[in-house]
């Protein structure tokens, strides 16, 4: 009598062919406590700041691979490709790692409100007051 | 003889006395694991985004009632009034707290470069190869 035929076996994964971010770009990365860099999403074309979020390497090799904006949520702790809830899509126009590398700036083309509240920006909604001084800028510029 | 007379002692500062920030504010932030929040600093007038950089409490505090950005240096672990070493002063603009209360954007006028490698902005020097997508943006927009 056979034995007992398993299906057959799935080749296994080399963990080398999964995709991973370039080194030469995660060799650059300075992550924050819980591993991640900030992402600052600016609108292209009229530079308003939409929102700030946050990348490990994988939300930053899909950002970099995909053309969509990828997340990592750090309240829901899972990927979070903007726009798929919503309808609200960042289209990737340029990415610039910061000198220090803790940060990107993205810039997008955002398809309706980037904030989840349905503002334009994350940034509408709470103005905080500040001492701005009344001096003559461009003064102290020492190299 | 008279006992030995210690100088007269000064009196003891209140903790209610110190200097912090508004609880409505603070009640608002939300900080990572460092308790840090990350404060987007922008050219007010071009819309550069010029850098990133990190604030506890009192560093937004003072940044909000001084009229300078100062930050929170991650690296140095110690407070950083923007300019203070380099001449590249950043005077406040405009503050803004984020929907979620885990960043700032900061609007200045940056004397000189705002980057401490003389680029005037952070984002200057590394660009990220990306994947652009040839999309009509404006679709999908579901509210």
């Amino acid at each position: 009598m056979p034995a007992t035929v398993d299906p057959p076996a799935q080749p296994p994964v080399d963990p080398a062919d999964r995709p991973v971010l370039d080194s030469s770009i995660s060799d650059l990365l300075k992550r924050g406590p819980d591993g991640l860099i900030c992402a600052v999403v600016q609108q292209h074309d009229t530079r308003e700041v939409l929102m700030v979020g946050w990348m490990d390497d994988e939300a930053l090799r899909r950002t970099l691979t995909t053309g969509r904006v990828t997340f990592w949520s750090r309240s829901r702790q899972e990927y979070w490709r903007k726009g798929d809830t919503s309808g609200h899509v960042q289209y990737v126009k340029a990415v610039a790692l910061d000198c220090d590398g803790d940060a990107v700036l993205v810039q997008v083309d955002q398809v309706g409100a980037a904030c989840h509240t349905g503002e334009r920006t994350c940034f509408d909604a709470l103005p905080l007051n500040a001492v701005v001084l009344s001096v003559a800028a461009g003064a102290g510029g020492r190299g």
